[in-house]
């Protein structure tokens, strides 16, 4: 690395700079300051630059903005997350004087430089991330750096640490403490909520935190919320489950794993995820929770999180490893990811193929994967002797028990433990794909399901989304139907239709099912509605 | 690298969403506008996406940034740059659909994995660097991957013709061109300002463009303009080099090599200069002005740009190869960068040590390193044979022709041609620092030397500065001035003074100077002002 000569970071003996306030009315979620570039850099204030800020005793280091135009020689730019934390109002004099420049900068540095940091390190830059040091600049870098020189066994267990002290932590005295993850990507695969009342009624614990969708049709917490509220303090959350044994709420309520968030807020813009902050911050999750057991799903295939075998394997074996490290005995699944799973694609839709799966008469595809890892679980922890947890785990579905859990489940939730599949509130507006001619079908896209449904309205609109009739390998005669778009408001049914003019969420093996248009856009043309 | 499922970046058929301005007095520098969280979620919309803006038939590509408390669902908020832009005016209409994505996105990917990008591909990131359709995250992550990834030799030279694209170019039909360039980083080297008129005396070309100092005391283009106007247009420039041979200019105010200045916005705050970018960014800038023959001056040394021998020999290296691959003749010489050069340091105190050098009666060192560099530029264009270089520079001092011809470029660039030393406008407020004790002299430290002279007002304070009587390697009595503040402001001097509480810009070899106080810093006592 090359430096450049700017003066050093020590903290300055000289005066500090008296400006007065000008209020911005914006939120950057990160404390930025603007001040008069000549000014600053007459006092040696670069951009990026940090400055301690200080008004009334009050203080905070602030990452530097420079404008020409903006603000004038005397002034300071604050916006909204500044000036209320300094309870500084217009006009009023603030002091601005050279900050020290977070230890990450230095920490990255070294990172890209091809160094591992050490346990203290990564505290270091974790600590000063959820102190709202780091500007996204910086945390580009990091990622950067994290993705192309890759974190080794030491530095993933040290993150993995660092992100579950970031955050509270779950305390049961009950045991075993089991968890499942699944790195997603497939449309409607609901097993959480198959699995974890199976797991509960077996008598194990599974404190289950799930997230909401970001850019899928529904997430598991999405899901839940049908059927029950999935927001609970931390303390509600321990209360259900050493009730019930188990719970299914949003995590995203919660303070476990704090960190996570943050460093999800880089990842996503550069849709950048180096294998070792995601397995930390998968892992971080469960040991938040107390995990003992953990039964990891990666399904693998087109349109799936993990696309490749070979990136299956690796992360597979880094989950296997940290999580050994960690004292959490867990199992990877590769499983089946080209596909989606159950019928429904949607909140109620899905909670529909979850009902009906924990009364037996579930998709065949959702129960059986959700007996499989629900069965894994009870013979990691050694509930259930070797090769015997699927027989186990169908006979609780088998036997009503499972579902009798999840209806406890729900009630301690705020939930109806009464309610009936008929009840779920599906979308009145419906349109119905046939086939047009006979065929195989090869694929359904899971990426365009997923957009289809979004477009329909799910997740804001719990009955919207999508049924599918057929999955991949299906023989199929023309004019059988193949999905339906289902929404609860007519301009999103719409909006969906409009979107299915460009998309293919079916492809068939061999047959032709439309033509290219001279708009170069393929034609559906379903014939009735 | 992990796939997320975000939607895919195809421009979405959907009807855009129709929304009303509301705007932000705040300039951004690249295209933001900001939605609603919830509303953009629902439109598959996520931070940090593009977004195709649209107001009265104008059309602009944003980045989209999210709010959940600023803008209400159904507005927009829009930044100063964009509304100018589309002009749009309060609770007008304007109107979004999704964007694809720079191209660059896939290319920093493919660079981060480590595949090197052909010259089609390294255009494409200039190209959209230029159109700001680059975020700064974007940015940090492609300088993170050139740092860590390396740039090979062809990338070098596309990267290198690709910036001297984006700008204009110098059209010059006399020959030969010639130019030097220096890395930087030590105090008072002005050696271009007295081998300019040497070499445009000898009859070659040397369109010279400099820069304006960001960290440092002062750059060359802030020391010329103490004796002439440094602000011109190409054209003008041109005038004046068909002219007089020569010209000493503030590139930045001329479109030359564009794309750099978007480049450093980046480099600077990640203090991150990739070996590659830094030699493309210097020879695009030669190539430029059409440069046949260039050298290239990289002093070596504790505070210098440039700290290692290794790091210098590999710089050169790079240099040369990638110069010849563009048609450039150059030499690269590595030179001791431990020291100040002249006693000057601040623009007129500089310009005071470069007229004495003309005159043959200035500091050794300036004299010497500037003739030496001259009369390697002599000899690489062939003018003077092999081995007398140095000879014929030396002549062209002595004979106050490099003199003389100093004071036609100051003509033809606006300045006085009667300019004496003695009318040089030096600072009146003066704080002489004296040896406590006899010693040797260690080290000048160069950043020091610079905090010190800008704390005094330089480079804005023209007469502001440093005067340095000693340099490293020098045996100095007690009590025989060391070096003297000098500032037009009795404010900055003052500043400068509490500075020079702090630090230590001059370090002795065995000598003590003053000791450790309570506070922890070091006290330097001086006896007397």
């Amino acid at each position: 690395m090359v430096e450049d000569v700017r003066p050093g970071p020590a903290e300055s003996p000289e005066k500090p700079l008296s400006l007065k306030a000008r209020l911005f009315d914006i939120s950057t979620g990160i404390d930025i300051v603007v001040l008069n570039e000549d000014e600053a850099h007459e006092h040696d204030l670069f951009a990026a630059d940090r400055v301690r800020v200080e008004h009334e005793g009050k203080e905070l280091v602030c990452i530097l903005d420079l404008s020409s135009t903006l603000v004038r020689r005397g002034e300071i730019g604050l916006f909204l997350d500044s000036s209320q934390a300094l309870g500084t109002k217009r006009d009023e004099a603030v002091f601005v004087r050279h900050a020290v420049p977070p230890h990450s900068i230095e920490l990255i540095r070294k990172k890209m430089d091809g160094s591992y940091l050490n346990e203290k390190e990564v505290n270091t830059i974790v600590g000063e991330l959820m102190d709202n040091q780091l500007s996204e600049v910086e945390l580009a870098s990091l990622m950067t750096s994290f993705y192309i020189r890759g974190l080794n066994s030491d530095e993933t267990v040290s993150l993995t640490k660092a992100i579950v002290n970031s955050g509270d932590t779950l305390k049961l005295d009950e045991h075993p403490i089991v968890d499942k993850h699944c790195t997603g990507g497939v449309a409607g695969n609901r097993t959480t909520m198959v699995l974890v009342p199976i797991i509960a009624a077996a008598g194990l614990y599974i404190p289950k935190t799930s997230s909401r969708s970001i850019t899928s049709a529904s997430g598991t917490a999405d899901t839940m919320e049908v059927l029950a509220n999935v927001t609970f303090e931390l303390e509600e959350m321990r209360r259900i489950v050493r009730k019930t044994h188990g719970c299914v709420v949003w995590g995203g309520a919660m303070n476990l794993a704090s960190a996570d968030d943050l460093l999800i807020r880089i990842r996503h813009p550069l849709r950048l995820d180096p294998m070792g902050v995601m397995v930390a911050s998968v892992l971080a999750k469960k040991k938040s929770v107390g995990a003992e057991y953990v039964v990891i799903d990666i399904p693998v295939g087109r349109g799936a999180k993990i696309e490749s075998m070979d990136a299956a394997n690796e992360l597979a074996r880094m989950f296997i490893d940290i999580s050994g490290r960690l004292g959490m005995k867990s199992e990877v699944f590769i499983t089946y990811g080209r596909d989606p799973v159950g019928e429904g694609i949607g909140p109620a839709l899905e909670c529909r193929d979850v009902l009906n799966a924990l009364q037996g008469k579930g998709p065949a595809d959702l129960t059986e994967k959700s007996c499989k890892l629900a069965g894994a679980v009870l013979e990691l922890c050694g509930k259930v002797e070797a090769g015997k947890g699927y027989d186990v785990a169908m006979g609780l579905l088998g036997s009503g028990k499972a579902y009798e859990k999840m209806l406890q489940i729900i009630e301690e939730q705020g939930g109806n433990p009464k309610v009936k599949v008929d009840d779920l509130p599906i979308g009145q507006y419906r349109y119905e794909v046939k086939a047009e001619a006979d065929g195989r079908i090869h694929l359904v896209d899971n990426k365009i399901v997923n957009r289809l449904a979004r477009a329909a309205g799910a997740p804001k609109l719990k009955g919207s989304g999508m049924l599918l009739h057929v999955e991949s390998g299906d023989k199929v005669k023309k004019g059988q139907p193949l999905f339906e778009l289902i929404s609860e408001s007519e301009t999103k049914l719409s909006n969906a239709l409009d979107l299915l003019k460009t998309v293919q969420p079916i492809e068939f093996e061999k047959v032709i099912l439309g033509k290219m248009g001279e708009t170069g856009i393929f034609e559906w043309k379903p014939k009735e509605a």
